[in-house]
């Protein structure tokens, strides 16, 4: 008889269960993540129930023994699930009824199984949250750190993977870093809307035994409770929230990556990366491959577009994995100036030497077609862009004269961009107290 | 000559463009929908561009004067594309350079086109977010409207699309409700993301001309300054934000539709769709098919996982429509009262039987076997659950009495729920209180 | 030293790794599925070695008969991992080595990892390919037995959720068998392009020590070799094959759950779920819930978009679960005739009546519309459509006489649909003829 | 009154259909590509229909002389539109019976609009993919005989994106050649179950009239009929098929445009685009952007998860645009040969190295580790690997002799590569004769 089995739906069923489908319905693989915030959302409710007058003071007591014994049994790994717990929720609630007895049968009074699955999951997840927000403001600092020490360095900017413009090395971390400020703002967000109660909701209808949500909201420390029952045990938003967070948060840094492996390559060969970050090749003994990059480039497809319970749980890992490695692919980063600097030509200073001509009081469209006109004369001539000279430039246009040869000095041309936001030493430092004051804020 | 195309990057190229290719990389298809927003933009920038003494006032009046004449002729629907115009920008300034000649030539220095369109598209996304905010807003103005009206209509509430309990019609409208005020909330937290001054960015370096960003951000009214060029230029966060917003009102108004439509089913007959919203089949006379809600269903897919820039135009478009049908339906649905209280069944009562016991002394999960036992053997006799008699009942439990009667009541049995978030009378006027002081609150 | 921790590319390493980034790197947790195919592609490659001399007789043997060891501990689960084993290839040669001595360093001669990844992959989803047929065919097979007896069945055929004509069950069941068919074929194509042999390609410019890879594609029993190195390690296109199969069978199968879940329901009773596919509830003694069938449905959500390795391993298990939890649902629902007949209604006949006027010589046009009209007269009157009397049909269409009345026999009218594909009965046993032919067909 | 709004399902409604409704339901915005299939299929359908008894021969005259009209009209964009037309379908038949009158009406005796629809989409499809088939069968043709011809150029193999070993350029091309053949054989199998007939299913039940598929079968030169009417009138399986079939074909395009990308910068500098397939920037005047290839990389999003019939259209088109662009692209690419040979490096060789000692006895796990430590030693004397001298070598093996100067020459390096699949001529010139095979093969 299938009540034998000890299922919570014991009563009613005479068939037994294809036991295909009983794993096929089980969580209890994945959802051992959840033991702690089990443990925690019983108590509270055990509470609730006492103060309903459900249970007496002295059985509320015996189940919050139970309960700490079930959380201890987790903690020192001694724990022993058996096969007919099909997740942690019925794990534990068999586990305290033989420690304490039927008292323990009392503890469900009025909640359903979605009631504290959606309870549990929010506990876990606020943790998260936390825990994330800290290691995505640790590998910010990192970033600004790094930008503001490194603020005198100049290297090609690309667009389209061509070199467009003379940038600082610092401009390139900020602008990777200031995305990152971003999510970490959105984190913020989504913990908040996490941040509800939903237990007291029971099957669908709400609860009928006069608990007290609001006792509940503060023994758990929620931010507010939910609305309306059916909502509150059904909807998962803030589960595709904080998926959606970890989608847009791996896109950041898998973008970072990608220009970092770029930057590693042979052909760049600007930045090296440190051996506790790289991998070799099992047949090419030459090799030194940036794995760590091209892990958390490719990890992002592994967040994108999961939408279940167990995804929240792996997301989760992937982020904190990623979030510290990149952390110390930055900090151990090796940049090797001399090749940035060589990789300016004079070429990326075609913008500048068409502003030249702006200021000489040309429109725009005009300039920006004579300083094509003189790239392509170089290119004709064989010869860098500065080499042309002042009568070959005059053929183009009579506004060319000897001061032009000014534009010619990379140290100036990202001296221009002093607009906010811009490459300017002042604007990059502006960028660097502008995130700072965010990161401490964030932290408040 | 390929200047002669008038193509903006003219002096350099020698080869003709493959037709193909042209076609392939041209936007002005959709972008047509960002002319009003991109005069604006060109007019902020032109007032920056005076500021920095690179218009005089007289080029800045003739530039502006000739930019709302651009825009007169797309609002009187006179404006002519050509060929040549590969995108709404070009056309503009193309547009500008016939009404006014070479000064329209000036209005582009130190702007790249990175920086008109992700300016461009904020302005316009921000309009909007208005817009879509004002049609949610209606919608569960609507809903929260209804849900006051017909408080005291019972129904079966479902879980796995089985009757679970007696439940009012209106907590199943708040229960949609409440989770459209989720994404009414979201949906200015992405607008106030959207709403940063990208302008002055440049292509990828920053501004070098002294244009004052700040000066820009009023004009154009922006909350905040964008912090690093490179990642003003690039960074499209506030697209897939945009776009998960919508994925996720998708998700719930199609919920919402997904049950509606099955209680528009003969089997269900719980409500009846107004002809405005229904259309019929071209081969079955007697066919009346809830179609506005298989596309509010449908449309859901249409959302998910767009990631480009047309996206945006169709994604918009398409929430607009649906907001607006869905609150067509829910304002035009009429509810059959009579056959929602006719599926009402005893079974659906069985918590409350364990309830019973629970008050009687009766651990949960015990009085849950012994309902289970009650419902197995009204089964098995093939009565209903409340034609057992007490003496049956009592073989199952001797805590059964005489006072068990009261639980065959369903107006009895949704009034238990009183505790927030329930489906008692109090409850749901606490919901639709809850809701409505959201929706006053979000339009301050 | 780096080299000490015995990593395969030992020799040139002089940083630690950081811990996180080798947790983040290895595979073994997932990869252990391979652990046979891993062993019989090496078994083959050294044969390769030793017809190309890179490997005596001896030596041969000697790895032959260690890499049996390997297996045969991996079968008798004592084969230990320890924590340097990153993925099972790094575990198989070192265990091999500590079986066998240095002679093991000689298997990975002229082979790459990605070379020994993509075989194992290759002949480990063959196998897998092979197993899913059958388990397909099975299920398969039970429908087609089950719709040939209950062949005279009739009940509502649906669109829109709303009841259009009366059809055959049995055309129900075929209607998604015929579907299942598609995936039985395509199926065989997938498994037609896994079976291509990739070993011998080294890590991107083919192998150059003489190996034989017409004697590889023989040992291993591939049916054809890779054409270029380089595509050969680096293309996954059978593994997106796979998924996709996977995700479109998981939508038939889905399908066929939604439609089962609603005919589960109180309202439509067509069909109920044995027991041994249900599940009940903790909250509600009453609920007995489509588990199994909720769960095929939401596999589907599961299958969708999965792109990596590890979900080969996890697709290819849930598809299995998927389609003997399938079978097994089909094979022991009960279904209620009576109810299903008693669902059949005179306006399902609409398009009858109007076909009716058709053989009279009405175009269908004007026939569809009088035929509209006659269900718009019955609704206005509160009368079923075959109540209406002659003359009131006659009303509408002179053309209507006695022999109407021969239009309201459901069975009459499934009866009509006699082209191929229709629900007559000799159609529907022409369709299940059709699905046996190709199910033997499939299996030669 | 709504019957006179001339909807097809005219008789029944009364109330008016909201206008926002009507246009979120129409499709005829991008079903018009469909005009000709839909002409197609009716006149199939009416010879059935005459065949069947339901119209006389005079009838189907003038209903086939009718549609010839409309398709005319079509051709040469004379057809006019109007507001109720809600789709191509009833466009047609409105028009239709606007040219010949009430005998219009008798055109959709027992044919449904699903039934419609989807043999239209059927036969669209299929002509669409074989427009497809004939581009992607030029593409491969134009890179086989690039590789045929440059088969003496080499350059550096790269795994992670780090210089792997030396190949030929030819071995490039040809790796994504073969990936293409793949797409070409893939293709054909989804035309295969793309070309069969549904027509004659009805809306679910089948075709009552007597109709003969077998007829409709061949005049519409279908290769099979459909099984089952419920299952042809839904399953959009090949719409999938299709879909996945762009997608898959796309990855590979975009990884090839990806590797271009690169090839095509400063810092790589192996190949340069034609003017023909790049663009310039509005702000710097020297950029030349490979945006051919961007498009082509991006167009893969657009492509992917795409699941409606609008994107049947848009894919076809884009995979249509992009096909042509690669085969562009790849016909007009200039190589640098020079600077593809400067890239090649003695480290490059590091495997070849190890298989020298492999060749004098040593295991290859141990060459791997000997020829590792030689790069560690050449790196640590800032030399370039084939300058350690004799006596440095044999520090770390004896086994390195005189003979060790063989390795160092790039042209001997890929001359080993000789088993099927590799780098060397030999087996470059056969893969080119299979590709050809191939494509014979696909062709006939």
């Amino acid at each position: 008889m299938a009540s034998e089995s000890g299922k919570l739906w014991g009563g009613r069923f005479v068939g037994a269960v294809d036991p295909i489908m009983e794993k096929f319905n089980a969580s209890i693989a994945y959802d051992q993540h959840l033991w702690e915030v089990d443990v925690q959302g019983s108590k509270a409710y055990s509470r609730g129930l006492e103060k309903a007058g459900l249970l007496t003071k002295a059985e509320m007591d015996q189940i919050l023994h139970g309960l700490d014994k079930v959380a201890e049994e987790w903690a020192q790994g001694t724990f022993k699930l058996n096969c007919n717990d099909e997740d942690i929720h019925t794990a534990n609630e068999r586990r305290l009824k033989e420690l304490i007895g039927e008292t323990a049968g009392k503890l469900h009074t009025g909640r359903s199984r979605n009631d504290q699955v959606v309870t549990d999951l929010r506990l876990w997840l606020r943790q998260t949250c936390s825990t994330l927000s800290g290691l995505l403001w640790e590998l910010i600092r990192t970033m600004v750190d790094r930008a503001e020490a490194e603020r005198d360095v100049l290297f090609p900017g690309y667009t389209h993977l061509q070199r467009a413009q003379p940038i600082r090395w610092s401009h390139w971390i900020l602008s990777h870093a200031v995305a990152l400020t971003r999510d970490s703002e959105r984190l913020l967000e989504v913990r908040k809307r996490i941040n509800v109660l939903p237990l007291g909701s029971g099957a669908i209808a709400g609860n009928p035994l006069g608990v007290d949500r609001e006792l509940l909201r503060a023994e758990l420390n929620f931010g507010a409770i939910t609305l309306n029952s059916m909502d509150a045990t059904s909807e998962r938003d803030f589960v595709a929230e904080f998926l959606f967070w970890a989608s847009l948060c791996m896109t950041h840094l898998s973008r970072m990556a990608e220009d970092l492996i770029l930057y590693c390559t042979k052909e760049f060969s600007f930045v090296q990366l440190s051996d506790a970050y790289s991998t070799g090749s099992s047949l090419m003994p030459q090799k030194k491959n940036p794995d760590s990059l091209e892990l958390i480039r490719s990890k992002a497809g592994r967040v994108f577009g999961r939408e279940d319970k167990e995804a929240v749980f792996e997301v989760s890992d992937t982020m904190s994995a990623v979030l510290q490695v990149a952390t110390g692919v930055i900090s151990t980063l090796q940049i090797h100036q001399e090749n940035m600097g060589q990789a300016l030509s004079p070429d990326m200073l075609a913008t500048d030497l068409a502003y030249y001509l702006v200021r000489k009081g040309m429109p725009f469209r005009q300039a920006h077609e004579a300083s094509g006109k003189a790239v392509f004369m170089a290119e004709t001539k064989g010869v860098a862009l500065n080499q042309l000279s002042l009568q070959e430039l005059q053929t183009i246009s009579p506004l060319f004269s000897g001061d032009v040869s000014c534009v010619w000095d990379y140290g100036h041309s990202v001296e221009q961009y002093g607009a906010l936001g811009g490459t300017a030493r002042s604007s990059v430092d502006w960028q660097i107290r502008q995130v700072r004051a965010l990161l401490q804020a964030q932290q408040a």
